[in-house]
């Protein structure tokens, strides 16, 4: 029986614990701030597969003047990194496994019919903040390397898994991993694709507006100018905005999606009384930006558009809206169709499902734009979480999705890392 | 000379003392919770003039318990209320002075161009938070009172002197007041009305709507539904409820004023990530309540509006906005525009200004309507402010009109105190 054949019988007859280690990770509430309880039970998780475990607090001038370095944090103390890393037989690829485990806030707690953080199991799915984006794709690398280790099946190349802190807002995990020399020759990210393969995947950078207005008493309003109804205006002109940017996006691999690069408003928040005329509104939102378009290229065009909103209202003449980026900003990225580790995914997706696999272009950042633009690893994106479901209420995943990705992602780990590198052997 | 002719030399020769007064007076930064230095200050005044001072902090059963108490506030630990009480001789009309100490928030800082508790003064204005409403009002109302004192006249009547809390939010302060057996004949209140005077009042109440969305990821915003784009529909909806109301206002003291009874809204705040689709929203706002009309029916009618609004959006019937009334409220009033504390105001403007004045309805709420409705001392609103000038940045008020405003309430306050009470010798 060839090692792939015994890895997927293994992983058949322990479905269960990997449906038991889906929900204890999302039973972990590790919104920012809080990651140490998941960072606990990961690096614990590594170290009983004999992997080395590195768990550290991100900081130091090397991270914090990188270029790419976008937090707004000042500090990770409480929040650390965990690397486990399993050096191969020798001559073989090396490859990262990349996987955030922070979880975005659980948003308006009416709309869910559940604890957030239930992991509860039902009908083929497993519930909770986290669940899609991205711990049952954690999961179903960890379930593979279990599978791996207890099977005995030996492996040429390194292996490199990445608990990675602070994907929702910046990347600093990853960067940090990156900066610490956790690079590989590629790299698989399970953020939540449907199983589909996404080798190009969208930017994306928070910006802030302030609308102003001017005050007056509510009873009197007529006499001063409504910031919010002037952001009413700013939200218009907005999606005018999108719409424009999107109309370029002619890329195939975006075919299919409604807006390829969204600009969302995330965030809307002023006045401070009731009965006042507010005078000041603050927007923050993300500005998608396209795999093959600049940081830089993107926000030109924004600020412009911005600066021109005069043209339309007068008052933003006297009372311009202002603009800032901050917090937030994940590189697009983008690798060959062709790339080897995209045609060994593919072929395994296919021995797996038993159908051709959909490649995509991701419709948001991920770490993989780091890992490929300064961590020089190129990355896919590939994963079991259901795409829309990520940062929704009621956010679940299915099982049989993070057992065939599992097994998907156990396979290319065979190939690739047994993969023999050219030359490895004469130098 | 007569009493009237001293008073106003009096006022004129210590104008300076007036400008400094409201100036000192501003310099006390008296928003919610921080009453205590203004009202230390009025408090050392009026014993000064020799009127028996009560400072008590409101509370108790009979005030939280009061079918017109409102407030926000579990306590008033800390800020106190004044009443200064000044017997009369005997045999005349009492009379309420009521002025209120707290002062809403400064907004956007950077609209000021000063410190907005500066009391700055310049070209015969005084600047600062506060300035015209209300403590332009209250020095006139105070110095008036010196004068009397420093002059010796003889006063029938008793002056009670309310320095209230509370007014920007709901009125506790004047009702506590009320409670305490602080009322009168009649009641001058000279809120900011450009010495316009004013015997009727809108009242107001706050609302609270929540606007609900489907959270998503921003990079899919497609698959969400934004509170916030829902919200923009909400407010456009309440503008409409606010043409229907205003176009039933008839009453020709209200003529010349673009939006008798305006619904404002004041506050937004919605979503909490910059890269999702924000599942809520919250509005706060105060709806306008005519002279005439009762809370009951304002109140009515609007939430009959709210529950409509599916009839726009089919959004909403899926997720209804809910509404509340919270914090404040703010009673509508109204008296006889030929009541004889209107006669005598009227006659004593038209001394002091030489021409008539101006008599209007009140675009805003005051205490007055507390103080007719349920302290039974009919109110009117008079004082030097600018209206349009109450909440906005820059606030200020002119030394000329408050000058103005203290010689009209202290000649009033001669004639109304010294009027004899029929029968109050008989019995």
């Amino acid at each position: 029986m060839n090692n792939e054949k015994l890895l997927k019988d293994w992983m058949k007859k322990n479905e269960e614990q990997l449906c038991d280690l889906v929900s204890q990770m999302v039973q972990e509430p590790s919104t920012q701030l809080n990651e140490l309880g998941i960072q606990h039970f990961v690096s614990q998780y590594l170290k009983e597969l004999n992997y080395t475990v590195d768990m550290w607090e991100p900081g130091g001038e090397e991270l914090t003047s990188h270029s790419a370095f976008i937090s707004a944090r000042e500090s990770f103390v409480g929040s650390p990194n965990v690397v486990g890393v399993k050096k191969g037989t020798g001559g073989g690829h090396s490859l990262v496994l990349n996987g955030h485990i922070d979880v975005v806030p659980e948003g308006d707690l009416s709309n869910w019919t559940d604890d957030p953080y239930s992991g509860r199991v039902e009908d083929g799915k497993i519930y909770g903040r986290g669940s899609t984006d991205m711990k049952g794709g954690n999961a179903a690398m960890l379930f593979a390397l279990k599978g791996i280790y207890e099977l005995g099946i030996p492996i040429k190349g390194d292996i490199i898994y990445h608990s990675v802190i602070e994907e929702e807002s910046g990347g600093a995990g990853t960067l940090a991993a990156i900066l610490r020399g956790y690079t590989g020759d590629a790299a698989i990210i399970p953020e939540p694709t449907q199983l589909k393969i996404f080798p190009k995947q969208q930017g994306s950078m928070w910006f802030r507006l302030h609308v102003r207005g001017a005050s007056a008493h509510g009873g009197t309003r007529y006499n001063g100018v409504s910031a919010i109804e002037k952001a009413q205006l700013v939200l218009t002109y907005l999606k005018e905005l999108e719409v424009l940017r999107n109309e370029r996006i002619v890329d195939p691999l975006y075919s299919k999606i409604p807006i390829p690069i969204p600009i969302n408003v995330g965030v809307i928040e002023g006045g401070d009384w009731p009965s006042s005329v507010p005078d000041l509104v603050k927007i923050e939102g993300r500005l998608g930006v396209a795999p093959d378009e600049s940081f830089e290229d993107a926000k030109g065009e924004f600020e412009d558009w911005i600066r021109r909103i005069g043209e339309r209202d007068d008052w933003f003449i006297e009372k311009p809206v202002t603009y800032e980026w901050f917090g937030a900003r994940w590189y697009p990225g983008s690798i060959e169709t062709d790339h080897p580790l995209m045609n060994m995914l593919t072929k395994n997706y296919k021995e797996v499902v038993g159908e051709s696999p959909k490649i995509g272009a991701s419709p948001w950042g991920t770490d993989g734009g780091l890992l490929t633009e300064i961590g020089n690893t190129p990355s896919v994106v590939f994963g079991p979480g259901v795409t829309n479901m990520a940062h929704f209420a009621n956010e679940f995943v299915e099982i049989e999705k993070v057992l065939q990705c599992s097994q998907i992602i156990g396979h290319t780990i065979l190939e690739w890392c047994n993969l023999e590198k050219r030359g490895s052997y004469g130098e």
